[in-house]
């Protein structure tokens, strides 16, 4: 028996289903299913993606077989029908589309009304009686095709379309009639001559054949194969190609075509939503030319109160399909209801009615915002239709950002004229009064203006000035520059590395191209697209109801990591206790010696020529330290607190500019010769491979037992005063465990003297960051002293691949495009390179200490692939900034429901399948079973 | 029967032996040696290391049996001797010394004429008859065993015999009288009951047990300890106690002591060579008070011919000892052949001649030159006495540097005026005109002056000076700081990171503490030791004759590692070919484009605004290029030649002071504003990190083309004129495969079209280097592209460690101090984190492709412990600079050998031993049956 190419599908059922979306692909797959369910689709068939493999083995011929069992199929098509293909009287017309198993850019688009000849068209125009409407689907075949599949440029047919409009003196396409349209026909067939040296095609079976290949070339196409290799998929899937017979619905009052979905996109609202044209093109619902009307009674009285038109006038202009059609209506919902039930998601369905019959286009997983898919998953599983693990899963982590930042109000924004578009780097929106300097920020923003402060880059300087802004926009510097960095701690909006703008802080304004933008102008940014608007922009907070909290439930229910934040302050951390945090992972005590009086101290100590002045310097800062530490421990009452000893080279601490060097001077009464020496002294060539982590806690002890000294006392305060509190002392940058072990002498040895001074012990650990490659290589080691690691994943990528991820945008966009790097390291974990690292030192730590604690807090532990990947390896928790706290629970969830699954399909596949299509197919019904509640 | 914890050795014979050096430690088990060859040694006897161990054990107690073997030795002494202990007529006197396997900082050292009381004092004067010669050695050994066994600060006894000497107005210790020396007895006994509360002992002994204490006392000092943790020595192995007879060289002219070595340690040279004093103690011959005499009538000679003494007075005033005491000389000569067979190397012998009896008091391995080394491992071949492997051991490859740079005049630089000490960066000593820039030291060196270049730190901007200088000297930056780097890859003497220097440019001067050094001032610098000197001191260049060509020979017949050097010019590639390179195993391509007219191309290319400009720039440097390649292709002729593409950040390229970017904008018509855009624009936060290396050629691919093309063009060229040529084409900075594919996909396209172009094609690979972590551990991936590796362990180190090695100054010595660091991993590979990444690569790139072709080019390739790391590896070759290749090919020598005897011993003790005993003793006879010749 010859193999089996061709699929039919039909109203009264199909070959396929599904479940063979390898062979049939997706869309192919889908309208079989529908067919299957009894739901009225037009016939048609699918050319399975093992045709396009044979058609490339074979140097692009066809097996004898398939054009018999193409032949068979469209026979059988005309049958269901009732009409014929090519046939003058009543032709069937096809649509012919490709389709491989997983959606593709760069594969061929549709082919409509395939079969028009000037034979076939007298045809349709006797049996429909609409000359103008069949020249018009005549024409619009011939320029698809031409394009299509003979390869001619589209621009020659629009082209030719202007010169008839300009001869006619006509404004829109619509305005063409029958006579004009005639002479295009001709007009495009002399096009199609001169670019292809070939007629256009008038036998509807060349059509077909043409069509087909078409689609079986763009497989092997520049963009499709440059796709499916940034994707690693094989070449072998191959395409399918989609055959089906057309419907109408432009022709005539009892014809109509709408689109609709099953609950509401927006809100996530259990109430069937949708819209329709009477007597049009799918096309036409969707360029709004016409105000499409509502499908549903409801829906449309909703619309018409809120456009202000009397009931009357709605029910006899603008009547619903339910309304209009009710018959018609009641099958409709009928089939939604199918659907819905059958695929167990809100859908988003396409149909047609031709004559007051319906046909069904398509169905497919509608697109839903943040909050309806929250609202969607959580009723679903109230309905018993989904199980928890696949709620959880319906919700992307990265989706539920949009429930916990400002947004512009949408109404808004689309009147708004962007400016330029930097690197989405914090989310969020926010709109103020532009603002270049830190100290303004903070003047201006006592005087309650709205901020966004405006910097080529930041640095730990500005911080007063970031916390004072609504928003942060910066010419340099990438996703993980300072300023993004800090923005994402405070959950503030931020746009950086936004090269289009030039910035002058002498005049004090930006200029973008010719556009200038002054001190004090309204600016509004975007940190979740990067875009930078011109003027004020209304924003609004999103709510959430009780369903998002519910979801975080199960979430928190089924996860195995444990989720932390990032957080400096008391603030802070109060923002992230209240989204879930069960701890602090990275408490950075740098922060801390900017505010107020602190620099001054934190200055005597850099500038202080031996040890005793350092010790008198930082006596002054140990009360502030200790106030810290006492607020964050207190507010995470209960909880672990991860605090890190000072990590940036001293050189942050000292002033830059001459102006502030001056003020530093007079303000600390040394010469400002001295304070330039000084930060001659301190200037190092790669401040990041410089003197900083706990290479400064070894050069000046004193540091790292000031720091020991503020924690253990703030935790003896606390205890006495019934406070629970489990203070963590982690040691930055160590790369080998002697660095360490002198570390923990110190702090040890701190704690023990303040024990003993208070009267009381306090239990506490001390442990280190993984962050450089050697200390991650020599964990075992490490692990022998250290009580827990702390992944700092940002640092380990940076040294792993050598990019500095503040110079790093100079070519991370070029890796991008030439397909070095699919996604940006300082985002996603580097799973099989920066992995390693991270696996090898969780295996040797664990070697030598078989219970240490091991965390993440570098910026990859609020982002779900890493998540994902920690999971894998096994980390008891990671930590993030406070507002990607719920992202991470989500994400944690979704690591162990997905692990789980692959562990036991594995298993399953091990057991019982030996072939591919038996491991496929074991797989599908593995995902059927966990996710179809019983 | 009770543990044996006390031998005996004497000079009838011992009961230990050389190789009982754990157990006697090494000095002891020396003393046993010389005894066991019957030579005359004064009867002693050693506590063995053992008793230290039960000793601690214990709360430092000693068992019952010890007391009862140490007299019964003594009691052998005293026989052998000829005297008591304690004695009041004949009284014996001992010498306790510490001693443990290992020579050990920090342990206690000597005290001499342990047993003198006022009794025993009596019986000496008595028995020698010489007051005054018994009371001072009884003051001496009054402060030896009061400073070094009682604790007292040895301040106080000095402050005692300067108050002696003022009193009684006398200049100098000989001076002191009887009467003076009785009263400062007195003071001492007041001194130590002051100091201790207690009394001096008068027992002898209870002082031979004191002493005893104290030796055993010192193994758990501060410093022992600290030097035993840096050097990982286990507390178990304890010292070992000498306790010796006394011989006295100072009791009148039949008396005298002598040091002597069996050859001469400067020249090597197989002459017996030695000084004497006559009437003197051991001291004395050190202390330089007196005149020696020479050994031989041959060196008294020379030295009186050298300070013009005619022959008869010499004889007179200075005999020879082999004239004065004709038999003794005869005795010692017996000896010292004796000796030197024994130990099969040149001994550095100390004697004692007491009445007319010879006593020898140590042998050891002589200290050498390297001259001396060369020539005694060689002869020592030839005379049948050693093994080629073992000569080959005898020179320290470090120790042959000095045979080929500069020196210092000996004579002259003692007179030197030692300004500072910097690091000692690049070997040689220079000396010339301190010069403050890099154009002006050009100018100078065309007047024909020599010149030092001092600079704060050198970029790539200052080639050309440090090019024209004799040395140069830095302020900043380490080892393997630009400055450094350069200058070793020159040849070219160093100081760099002089920090006790403080340049001011502005007022061309630089000062030291008070001294100000101006612009022409001399000075001179000695690269290797650090040392800056002020004003001139001349240079010889080392002379070495045929047995450094001979030895360097055996090297290469014995090593596996293939030893290549790293060089950028034709000049540097003949120096190295010279020194026996094997090939080119790092050309640095960004030299190049420094020179004249280059540099204005180079800039043209980087302001250039879109690729057009770029490569219009690129084909006016394509022809230099190819020139450049030409001529080190033609001098490496039938050899490998790697050439690694641009690898530095491009903003190295431009000019940084405001005068240069004035002189740039002016020649090359462009505004300084556009440049200083460009400057600012291409400014990096972390350059090491930044945008270099293939992230240059994957971004401009223009510029890798231009190189390939530039490469293949003169290799097609040198082939046509029937030169062979061999060009290995290297990727820098490869962390991804998908990096190397896209530069390699360049480099093969280009190299075919010149192919095509000049119609004849050359072999030619294309590899990469393996500097990035990430890129070692995915070397798999990479070397399925890649054809060779050339490991860059500088920057491999940088990025593991996360040091900037312009940086790491500010810590490392810290680190060192506090033993985080035992050695500079920039200079010294470090094995255990570093290396895991090189063994990681090796083993991965082999996996993929087996006949991968590894070696490395960072700085490590010219040190010896790296060298041996590599040939572990199992690398192919190494790859350091000219000047540093005999040294590499010495060091793969020793590789080879070490390993093999390491391999060897391990195969014997698994086959014959399963003790740590038994397993010493295999290791001890493997190495013995090696170097014995047969």
């Amino acid at each position: 028996m010859a193999k089996k190419f061709v699929y039919f599908f039909g109203p009264e059922g199909s070959e396929g289903d599904a479940s063979m979306k390898n062979t049939l692909g997706g869309k192919g797959a889908n309208l079989a299913e529908m067919c299957s369910l009894g739901i009225p689709v037009p016939a048609g068939f699918t050319i399975s993606t093992d045709m396009c493999t044979v058609y490339y083995e074979n140097n692009r011929n066809y097996p004898p077989e398939l054009k018999e069992q193409v032949f068979e199929n469209l026979e059988k098509v005309e049958e269901v029908m009732c009409k014929k293909f090519g046939d003058v009287k009543n032709p069937l017309l096809l649509s012919v589309r490709s389709g491989a198993r997983v959606s593709m850019p760069g594969m061929m688009d549709t082919v409509l009304n395939l079969g028009l000849n000037e034979k076939t068209l007298k045809g349709l125009i006797k049996k429909r009686g609409d000359e103008r409407f069949a020249w018009d689907s005549y024409r619009r075949f011939m320029q698809m095709y031409g394009n299509v599949v003979m390869g001619v440029d589209g621009e020659h047919f629009e082209h030719a379309i202007e010169n008839v409009k300009k001869k006619n003196n006509l404004k829109t396409d619509v305005e063409m009639t029958v006579t004009h349209l005639k002479s295009l026909v001709a007009e495009y067939k002399k096009i199609v001559k001169k670019y292809t040296k070939k007629e256009f095609p008038t036998d509807p079976m060349e059509q077909l054949w043409g069509a087909i290949d078409a689609v079986f070339g763009s497989w092997m196409g520049d963009r499709a194969v440059y796709y499916r290799k940034m994707n690693d998929y094989p070449d072998k899937w191959g395409t399918a190609v989609n055959v089906q017979a057309m419907v109408f619905g432009n022709m005539g009052d009892d014809c109509g075509t709408g689109v609709a979905f099953t609950r509401n996109p927006a809100t996530g609202e259990k109430v069937f939503y949708g819209e329709y044209l009477i007597n049009a093109q799918g096309e036409d619902v969707v360029a709004g030319i016409r105000t499409p009307q509502e499908v549903t009674i409801a829906g449309s009285r909703k619309w018409s109160e809120s456009v202000g038109i009397s009931e009357k006038e709605r029910k006899k202009k603008y009547p619903s399909l339910e309304e209009y059609m009710p018959e018609v209506y009641e099958e409709l919902v009928d089939i939604y209801h199918k659907l819905e039930n059958h695929y167990r998601d809100m859908q988003d369905i396409e149909f047609t009615i031709e004559n007051k019959k319906l046909w069904m286009l398509q169905t497919r997983t509608g697109k839903r915002t943040a909050a309806a898919a929250v609202k969607i998953a959580v009723e679903m599983v109230n309905e018993g239709m989904i199980s928890k693990d696949e709620a959880l899963l319906r919700v992307k982590p990265e989706q539920i950002d949009q429930l916990l930042h400002p947004q512009f109000v949408k109404s808004e924004k689309a009147k708004a004229k962007i400016l330029a578009k930097g690197l989405p780097a914090s989310p969020g929106a926010a709109t103020g009064q532009v603002v270049f300097n830190a100290d303004k920020a903070m003047d201006w923003k006592k005087q309650g203006k709205a901020i966004i402060l405006v910097r080529v880059e930041t640095s730990p300087e500005d911080i007063g000035g970031m916390d004072a802004a609504n928003g942060i926009l910066t010419a340099r510097g990438g996703m993980t520059s300072h300023a993004a960095v800090v923005a994402r701690g405070m959950g503030k909006c931020c746009v950086s590395g936004c090269g289009a703008i030039s910035i002058d802080y002498k005049t004090s304004k930006f200029t973008v191209k010719e556009e200038a933008v002054k001190e004090g102008d309204w600016i509004s940014i975007d940190g979740t697209t990067g875009e930078v608007i011109l003027g004020k922009v209304q924003t609004e907070q999103p709510k959430f109801e009780g369903d998002f909290d519910i979801l975080m439930q199960w979430a928190d229910e089924r996860r195995v990591l444990k989720v932390r934040t990032n957080a400096d302050t008391p603030k802070d951390s109060k923002i992230a206790r209240d989204f879930g945090a069960e701890g602090i992972g990275l408490t950075r005590t740098e922060h801390m010696f900017f505010e107020g009086d602190r620099i001054k101290a934190m200055r005597e100590m850099i500038l202080a020529d031996d040890e005793g002045g350092r010790k008198k310097a930082l006596k002054k800062l140990i009360k502030h330290q200790r106030d810290d530490f006492y607020g964050i421990f207190k507010e995470m009452e209960g909880l672990p607190v991860t605090i890190r000893l000072l990590d940036p080279p001293l050189h942050e601490f000292l002033p830059h500019e001459p102006k502030h060097i001056k003020e530093m001077a007079q303000e600390m009464k040394v010469s400002e010769k001295k304070i330039k020496e000084k930060i001659n002294e301190l200037h190092e060539f790669n401040p990041m491979l410089g003197h900083r982590g706990c290479r400064l806690g070894i050069t000046y002890p004193e540091i790292s037992e000031t720091q020991a000294r503020a924690i253990i006392e703030a935790a003896c305060d606390l205890t006495k005063e019934g406070v629970k509190v489990f203070p963590e002392i982690m040691v930055p940058l160590v790369g080998k465990s002697e660095e360490f072990t002198l570390q923990k002498d110190i702090i040890v040895k701190t704690a023990e003297k303040v024990f003993e001074e208070k009267g009381i012990t306090v239990e506490y650990m001390v442990g280190t960051m993984i962050e450089i490659p050697r200390g991650a290589m020599t964990a075992d080691e490490v692990a022998e002293e250290a009580e827990f690691f702390s992944f700092g994943t940002n640092d380990l990528t940076q040294m792993a691949f050598g990019y500095s991820r503040d110079d790093a945008g100079k070519f991370l966009e070029v890796y991008k495009e030439t397909g070095v790097l699919t996604v940006d390291p300082f985002v996603s974990i580097d799973q099989e390179g920066v992995g390693q690292l991270v696996e090898m030192a969780v295996k040797r730590g664990r070697k030598t200490r078989p219970n240490i604690k091991l965390g993440i807090c570098g910026e990859h532990g609020g982002d779900p692939s890493s998540i994902d990947f920690f999971h894998r390896c096994g980390l008891n928790y990671v930590s993030c900034s406070p507002f990607r706290v719920p992202i991470a629970r989500l994400a944690a969830a979704h690591a162990a429901i997905n692990n789980d699954i692959v562990r036991e399909i594995k298993k399953t596949m091990e057991d019982a399948y030996g072939t591919i299509e038996g491991a496929v197919k074991s797989i599908y019904k593995e995902l059927e079973k966990r996710f179809k509640k019983n």
